[in-house]
């Protein structure tokens, strides 16, 4: 389920209150931190730094257009600064910076007032969460969520039955998109939890 | 005339309601978003990327200090990593993302308190705004306008007469400045209005 | 002394109000305004670029983790994007954008709700400020100040016995750290005061 921004906010100082409540969780897919793209499975349909797709009807240029800038950690989101893969389906196997036992997954997309159309039909719609030990393993479904069009900018998840168990790698699969019949853009994807015992 | 701040505090939520209202409105005048620098026009007087301009009377020196500074969508101004020009007068025409029926545009500068001095002496004060079709066509004036040196760091202003015609190219032709003796600073610049249908 | 968040925010608009004191005084140690990292004096022990040191467990290898970070004026900090020197001690000599009368230092670290641990050991604890005329110059003691891991990100302190004079640069001597035993991380250091006239 989406947990609804006010449920953290009684706890918030004035500095952060009017932050999201992921910014406030430690990120254990962030770059800076070690966290790294391990691989995009269906990348034959989208080459890193070059145009071959188009962004609101214009080619992707943008220098740093890789799926690394999904874990970038920037704090505003550009339209257009995002991942992009062509269709309405598309995977991002993350290495986390450390081993975690995962309670929330955040996805953060361009809020809609920003977008030039209005609209943000580019935006993920459903996608799933897989855990794993390594990227060899066999991946376990962590949950099915839907990131809400009509939503907050960033919109955190919690796993149903968060275990103990802790994963190196999670798998983001996204299964369809608000309507974009082009491609889909990744802006930024978190996951939060426990960081299991060195 | 430049818009006040609260006419649309009353529609924000608590995560946007201390963000300028420029941030709530999609900026065709953004780089990520496909939007480009055309021409500087007046290029003759500063070199892009070389030390002929001094800013807080040092040479400039910062990597990014090309025009491209001004619409790349930094959201926090930092002194001195803006697009200077030699004397008061200077002008940027850009290619916006996408043609556009313009209602508003934004001027930035940085704020009084973040200046080593105090002031913002280097700021914009009268300036215009043409729109065109292309390069090459005749430039319509747009609007006459004032950035206030006392007023937000990011000042909105609505075109007069707003029309439903779209532009594919702003020009921004600055007249004047605040009272630095030998470069005017652009900060950032942003384009509002309706996306034209495609 | 540190100065309590609360002391300025009467005077703050509601834009400004959630933001440290610090982002409301100018800055005189950001590279993009003129300053530069001059000497880090035990650089032995650190080298720029390489993976010498390891943060959280890894090797450091994020492409920006230079001195050169701490005067960058990122206003998000993300784990890992700090300069990190081995041991607990540790040594950054800055020259001012400007010769500056300083009145205040701020010294900025990630805070604990962003850290993978939930802890911030790595974070200075005592430091010293030093100005000085020129590099070659003898050291002048300005203040012994002792960064709070249970306080707010950025943490401001007075100079005790601010004079008129005016220092070109600065020594931030870092004397402890708050428990982490292989490394001390520097996330922004920002130097205030009253610019000297030309
Ligand atoms: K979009
Ligand atoms: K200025
Ligand atoms: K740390």
């Amino acid at each position: 389920d989406r947990i609804q921004e006010h449920e953290l906010s009684a706890s918030g100082s004035c500095t952060d209150c009017n932050r999201p409540m992921a910014d406030k969780m430690a990120d254990f897919a962030l770059e800076s931190q070690g966290a790294s793209v391990v691989s995009t499975r269906c990348s034959e349909t989208y080459s890193i730094g070059t145009a071959c797709v188009t962004l609101f009807g214009f080619p992707l240029w943008y220098p740093s257009e890789s799926p690394r800038t999904v874990i970038q950690g920037y704090a505003v989101l550009l339209p257009g600064r995002c991942w992009a893969f062509r269709g309405v389906q598309g995977t991002l196997v993350l290495a986390l910076s450390h081993p975690v036992a995962i309670s929330h997954v955040t996805l953060d997309h361009l809020p809609r007032y920003s977008a030039p159309t209005g609209r943000i039909d580019s935006a993920p719609r459903d996608f799933q969460v897989y855990g794993m030990q390594d990227t060899l393993d066999e991946a376990t479904l962590l949950g099915n969520f839907t990131y809400d069009q009509e939503g907050e900018s960033a919109q955190t998840f919690t796993i149903p039955e968060s275990s103990s168990m802790a994963y190196r790698h999670v798998e983001l699969r996204v299964l369809s998109n608000w309507g974009h019949m082009t491609y889909t853009c990744i802006y930024r994807f978190r996951v939060h939890g426990k960081m299991a015992d060195a």
